[in-house]
């Protein structure tokens, strides 16, 4: 047992004008962290205690599944990086690391780095530890601080530029073998997140700059998430938008006939669907290409969408490109001829096509059939363009992001979009990394392969963060049994009696015997700031001694959760207090 | 119970070429840490377990003491550093943090530093967050990674870049006050390496850049050891050797009457203490004064030694200079009026004495009395130089390197000096931190005071590898009991035998039931590779099953730190294997 006095808990009656979300005003009233600056804090002691409750769980579930627990250090060379397969893409949300007699002659890249993931440094470990099929599957684990520039830290944990994570990485000798480490691990996650008291959904999504063959993440709904959750309820699709699609566009859509001859038109000073779509054009945005010019990896290519349908730039990285971005208007002009607002792909108009990566056309556009296009001449359009007929598309593919009510690719029932956070990511990398790095191992006919990998993240931090988020009332924090700071606070309203201490050690004593963490309120307060304290601070059961109540023999017992206040006779208090603690902890 | 195949434990038959020392050796050949970079290293899982065996030990004596855990942010706004009173000193072997985006108009101090120590955020925090004498004292703990530009890391995790520190921060309201904190921390330390498994000496100590009024060092006598101890094996006098004196200079020592008029002589091409010693001008080097020329934040100061001491750098810590070192011969003429090996500090003969912080002489000087100096003109010196009547002194002081064998300051019997390790350090700080940064707290007359801080650190990852270096033998680590990753090796000779691997199974759940953690190598290999593993990862309780003894219905039982085996009756197994347990954890 722990006596409020004797730790540090200091709740605060306003939260900080700079917390914008519920769970990061409650993480700073109820005591459980400070700012040290942007996206920097401090965990105080019941902060602590939890993070300390979640690791211990996750490690629980990870050495259950089989995964080995070590700690690679936080500072990497950057060679490392250097060698990897996404350095170009990394190198923007890493911190780098120098010193001071680095001043003079700084090279181009730093001597370190600060790790937002290790996938760098465990395979060439493992390419030199492992090399026999015998020793395979591995799977490794640590729970540790990563590091991430973020440029614009916010909402507390949840975006922070120092957090805590779990990462693992799987070594298999097959892809079949590698889907088994992914489903374990899986269903790892899916008990951890259930032990924290933690609702999830897990979602297909896009496995972006950390390349693999697919990757499930876990997401929490919330207003304030960061990332789009696209599911339905009916067929129990689930992705987040960066990968998610719909069913507009029919297996079966036959490609459109020509309408008419090509025609060029002159529409002068229009450069904007909104435009062209008015009067006196009234070509409504969903017959119209829009095209797009970005930049992959130094070289300009085009995307192609219907006028009404939004990129979702992450699909670009189906593309294989590291690094894309749009194209400036200085870099689109010598390309296409023309300046964004009359840019097209039909056949012959682009200016010098042979400096193109590619032209790849999202599959809705073959719902326009016929439509209207820029010339690639300033001031000029053109209709009645065909896809088939006079399009240069190099592929098609997935590049628009799904709308609420688009039918489920699965069941055609009306999709819903809503917020969420995302606490977990599960990757099958496939071997884009031992290749890279020669991982590979000789199997019992002494040939050697690449070892197929998998990667696997939790957000510790974040994860307690999105505890708070989804558990909290007008009052404060409402704590799951497993991961609140201490699962008893016995309050003790007459501090200085002798017999309200002695009872309140004694209820304490029965708690710890069933099996909870106690926190005694021993301090010189009004019973008016330790009930508010008491609800803000969210232990999930409250035992309270003194007043009135102790001259009649009693004590009080109230569940954080619910309203109700239970007046237990002393004598009855051992066994009381025991069976409460044992049925909230199988609950 | 762990099996070893579940585990990941690769062991070496040779050590690493770069591995100078047999714990770092050990470290690497038991399949505890693998390199990453110089000074980074993995911690592999049995070294992992070793690392949260001792944090966990270190946590509990912190508590037992009444420290309070949190964990500060390893990012910190280099401001934090810049207001703070060492930044001169610590931002040259701290790491700086910024990012790819800050290449260009690079400002002089980077945004963030990696945190060596966290006097500097703790100190702010407390500020904020504690302001009256009702909420003092608090000693606040934690422990996790700092960060050190180690410009030459080696000895494995005793100089690492990385590296993993307790580190604890009391303040109090008085300075009586903050002498018991100091002395409770002093407690916790002594029992912490006790339980360690590891000897330690508590020597006074220099407080060096951190400041502060008096500290002690935890030091492992090692002849590997980075730093001296001086020690009295009479009087029980310890102290390291930046902090070391001795009783060369009698207490009443009176002053040297002149032995005559001071004579100059010309000394052509003599610029050595030896030189001069030598025929044909035979002074003594006990005869001589040595004049030093250092640089205190800037300015130019002397230090005045005999010609047989050697300076003790730390030791100008005393003349209140944020850094200092060796002036440059160009720094030097301009002020003195000669090179090096001319120089001298009688009055009159310093060409711009104005320019000088000070004059600062070693209390030895006194022993010379009247002796030879250099004019401050190449190529002559003085004779006949008395120390009260001609020399210009500032200020007194001890700055020589004490010499084994010179007689202790508090009984006179010789002084002996061995190598050491530190492992753990104590500070008491004063209000050095608490005025810089305003932390100050109002009395119960309203009246505001600093606070009197103290400081405390412990070397987590020095100590694994400090108790490695003290407890091993030439086959390999003896762990202590309490540290030791498992405490009992279950040997399977035969792990392809049911009954062999049902009595390991056996004997594993004894040793559990009575508090024991076991390994049960279960590996297909040759018995004579198992037993060499089993003497290299050194776990203090070997049992061993199979061959002839299972047949016979015998297993063996063997101490690492013993030669003998006993051959224990599987009847008895149950029995002997939780009473061994039991006494090891007792002793």
């Amino acid at each position: 047992m722990k006596y409020w006095s004797q730790t540090y808990i200091p709740t605060l009656k306003e939260s900080p004008s700079d917390a914008e979300i519920a769970s990061h005003k409650l993480l700073l009233r109820a005591g459980l962290v400070r700012k040290l600056g942007g996206g920097l804090y401090t965990f105080l002691p019941a902060g602590l205690k939890v993070m300390q409750k979640i690791s211990q769980i996750c490690r629980e579930e990870m050495d259950r599944a089989g995964a080995i627990e070590l700690a690679m250090p936080f500072i990497h060379p950057s060679e490392n990086w250097v060698e990897g397969p996404r350095w170009a893409a990394a190198r923007e949300i890493m911190y780098r690391v120098d010193h001071a007699g680095a001043g003079k002659g700084r090279a181009k890249e730093p001597e370190f780095v600060l790790g937002p993931t290790h996938e760098e440094i465990i395979t060439p470990l493992v390419k030199t530890e492992i090399t026999s099929y015998r020793d395979l599957p591995k799977n490794f684990y640590q729970i540790g601080t990563k590091f991430r520039n973020e440029i614009r830290p916010r909402y507390g944990l949840m975006r922070a530029r120092e957090f805590v994570m779990k990462d693992a990485y799987s070594f298999d000798t097959t892809d079949e073998g590698a889907i088994i480490s992914y489903g374990k691990m899986k269903e790892a996650y899916t008990a951890f997140f259930n032990r924290c008291g933690l609702k999830t959904i897990p979602v297909e999504a896009d496995t972006g700059v950390m390349g693999g063959s697919f990757s499930h993440e876990f997401m929490v709904p919330a207003p304030v998430g960061d990332d789009d959750i696209v599911y339905c309820e009916q067929s129990g699709y689930s992705a987040n938008r960066e990968k998610a699609t719909s069913g507009i566009v029919p297996k079966d859509l036959a490609d459109a006939a020509p309408a008419g001859a090509l025609e060029e038109f002159a529409t002068p000073g229009i450069v904007t669907i909104a435009a062209l779509a008015a009067a006196p054009y009234n070509v409504a945005a969903d017959q119209q290409f829009k095209t797009l010019v970005y930049m992959g990896d130094g070289k300009p290519f085009l995307v192609i969408l219907r006028g009404c349908d939004d990129l979702e730039e992450a699909k670009l990285g189906a593309l294989g490109f590291q690094l894309w971005r749009p194209a400036t208007p200085e870099e689109i002009e010598p390309v296409m001829g023309a300046k964004p607002g009359s840019l097209g792909t039909v056949k012959g108009t682009i200016k010098n096509p042979g400096a193109l990566a590619g032209i790849f056309a999202d599959h809705a556009i073959r719902l326009i059939g016929n439509g209207t296009t820029g010339a690639n001449k300033d001031g000029f359009h053109l209709r009645n363009v065909n896809v088939t007929r006079d399009l240069e598309i190099t592929r098609f593919g997935d590049f628009r992001s799904v709308r609420a009510g688009e039918p489920c690719p699965k069941c055609g029932a009306p999709l819903k979009i809503d917020r969420a956070i995302e606490v977990g990511h599960i990757f099958k990398l496939g071997t884009k990394y031992s290749e890279k790095f020669g991982a590979v191992y000789t199997d019992d006919q002494k040939q050697s392969h690449p070892m197929v990998m998998g990667c696997y993240g939790i957000g510790i931090s974040r994860t307690l963060q999105a505890v708070i988020e989804q558990s909290n009332d007008a009052d404060g924090i409402v704590w799951p049994w497993q991961v609140a700071p201490w699962q008893v606070l016995v309050v003790n309203l007459d501090p200085q009696d002798a017999a309200a201490k002695d009872l309140c050690a004694k209820l304490a004593a029965a708690a710890e015997s069933a099996g909870a963490e106690v926190l005694i309120d021993d301090r010189a307060e009004r019973p008016g700031v330790k009930f508010k304290d008491a609800d803000l601070i969210g232990l999930p059961l409250r035992l309270t001694v003194g007043g009135k109540g102790l001259k009649e023999g009693i004590f009080e017992m109230k569940w954080r959760r619910a309203k109700e206040i239970t007046k237990v006779p002393i004598a009855d208090a051992e066994r009381v207090v025991a069976e409460a603690v044992r049925q909230a902890a199988q609950a």
